[in-house]
């Protein structure tokens, strides 16, 4: 069996060839190929033995931009969100400016991708994968690093540590600061609506708003810390549970704008009026933060810098491969509307 | 000049073969061959003579599975609005089951295409096209057209006519439905404030609104009847010189979930109740609809209804050029939430 032009491809001597595979598997290099690109035409059987031994011998097709189509592919949790859509417009603004298609495919209520995707990828041979709150299985994870098609996430949960190239925002300073405004405001009891525990970005939200209160000398009340799942429905739940609580707080910090319109809710259904009775403050900043009545002070992720980040580091790693990269986090910033106002004077 | 194997595919006789075209342009196969798949290496002037060539000669590029891509793309106005949003997602549950990769391209403010877009989509060889609230220019058109790219428009405004095939819904039932809802709770003054007269959507709705007050033996205030751009800013305008107006309604059909979103701005900075001070109505019913304080009485457009139908529709008719289609309305239905109830007795 003769070196193909792919062979001729593969730099490292320490890698397999295309050839060295094909003759490990005892099939032919067109079988390898098939593999590589995810056509049909090859058994089940022999598909997972050309997997496996492409995997453990290293293999590593180099891409080029002439061996790969103009195209990056997004994998989105929600595409239908608000978070969802401004990432995705946000990756097509700056993919046209380039002249890349933009392939949108949803992740699955796990943020996983669906049955075939990745064979699909494979077939279109993109420049890269931008993972947009959605995560990928390691099989599939090692299917595109053989093939050298780069993934990058744009993170906005913190997700469990991987490999993945990514990019985040600055979550720490985003609740120290929205907890920072409502105590310059005049509030003492201040409550947090936070993410499930597992997301890091939790985490360093809550983290951030101990700190501020720390930092003013403002006990934290146990009470007052309550987890949610970034959805309307635990903003109201939890809204509703501290405003009518013993010990309701004046002010509630909500760890999403659309959990921030549930604690609106919560208000309403009480008889409660936004900012006069209690003051609340978003995440993400939305549009839906622009549209809500009263319009919602929020902490701005960067979106749109965000997406563009993303967009050049996967372009970045499809030409050099071995660049050095793990996390960047953008920073947030405190967009003051009208739902946050002084407490009124308790009137025990 | 010999014929090619892209010639054979041309079926009608009374159609210009490729070498046909090349010949009247004075250019090789190769180059009008370029120029069919938006590949570089033309001059302006050449491409802009054989493009009209292939026009005025009627040229077709006979389409088949094999000689495309697995691609569907989606031109669509504002990516990042809950319309498109749900828009988008719709068409990617229906593409990735078919094993079809979803392209989304934004279009501008202009409704139009972004510079480039026309040549990147013949580069990337599509099944077919589906634009979401955009319009294509007349010579993008006539290209598509050449290479028997299939373009079908999911239509929420009822665009000025033209050949293309369109999805839309039943807009004159909805704005019946609505009102009719509203004159069953026991309003009497109920005001609509509409999309822009140009839209044949704005204007079927309006209809309905004036057919279901004339059933009910009700005569419509001029004063009653505004217009607005389906936005959130026009709806507060709108909503509050009409709900601080001499001649107050007690309920408001809104054109748009957002724009109703602006009404409730305006009765909260007046100080009114929804429902117990006016009944507010929206359009749409995208998720926005459900997060409202209180959840929003709507009407339904069946979004992801729409967006199969139109993902099957193009890919039919890539399949099948010469099917004959225009139009498809979808039905509307109305979706009673929170936000309307019977009105207040007058004190006067």
């Amino acid at each position: 069996m003769s070196p193909t032009s792919e062979d001729a491809a593969v730099a490292p001597a320490s890698r397999a060839t295309l050839s060295e595979v094909a003759a490990l598997a005892n099939v032919s290099v067109a079988t390898v190929s098939k593999v590589l690109n995810g056509r049909t035409g090859v058994s089940d059987e022999t598909r997972s033995r050309v997997e496996s031994l492409l995997g453990e011998r290293n293999y590593n097709r180099r891409a080029s931009a002439s061996s790969t189509a103009p195209l990056i592919e997004v994998l989105c949790f929600e595409i239908d969100s608000p978070f969802g859509g401004a990432a995705i417009a946000g990756i097509e603004r700056v993919a046209s400016e380039h002249g890349i298609g933009l392939v949108v495919s949803a992740a699955q209520d796990s943020h996983l991708p669906g049955p075939g995707w990745a064979d699909a990828v494979l077939r279109r041979q993109p420049r890269g994968i931008i993972l947009v709150a959605a995560l990928l299985p390691d099989d599939d994870r090692a299917r595109l690093r053989s093939r050298s098609i780069p993934v990058v996430a744009i993170d906005p949960y913190g997700a469990p540590a991987t490999d993945t190239p990514s990019i985040g925002s600055a979550d720490w300073n985003g609740g120290f600061h929205a907890t920072q405004h409502l105590i310059g405001l005049g509030h003492r009891r201040i409550a947090i609506i936070t993410g499930p525990d597992s997301m890091l970005a939790s985490t360093a939200r809550l983290s951030g708003y101990r700190a501020a209160l720390d930092a003013a000398g403002i006990p934290v009340s146990p009470d007052h810390v309550r987890y949610g799942e970034f959805h309307r429905q635990d903003g109201f739940v939890e809204g509703r549970a501290l405003l009518s609580g013993d010990d309701p707080p004046t002010a509630i910090f909500a760890s999403s704008d659309i959990q921030a319109l549930g604690v609106y809710e919560a208000a309403r259904v009480l008889g409660l009026r936004i900012p006069e009775d209690v003051s609340i403050v978003g995440y993400d900043d939305l549009s839906i933060a622009q549209w809500a009545g009263p319009p919602l002070t929020t902490v701005r992720v960067p979106l749109a810098e965000m997406a563009e980040q993303a967009f050049q580091l996967v372009t970045r790693l499809h030409d050099e491969p071995e660049l050095a990269f793990t996390r960047v986090d953008l920073a947030t910033s405190l967009v003051v509307r009208e739902s946050t106002a002084p407490p009124r004077p308790r009137g025990d």
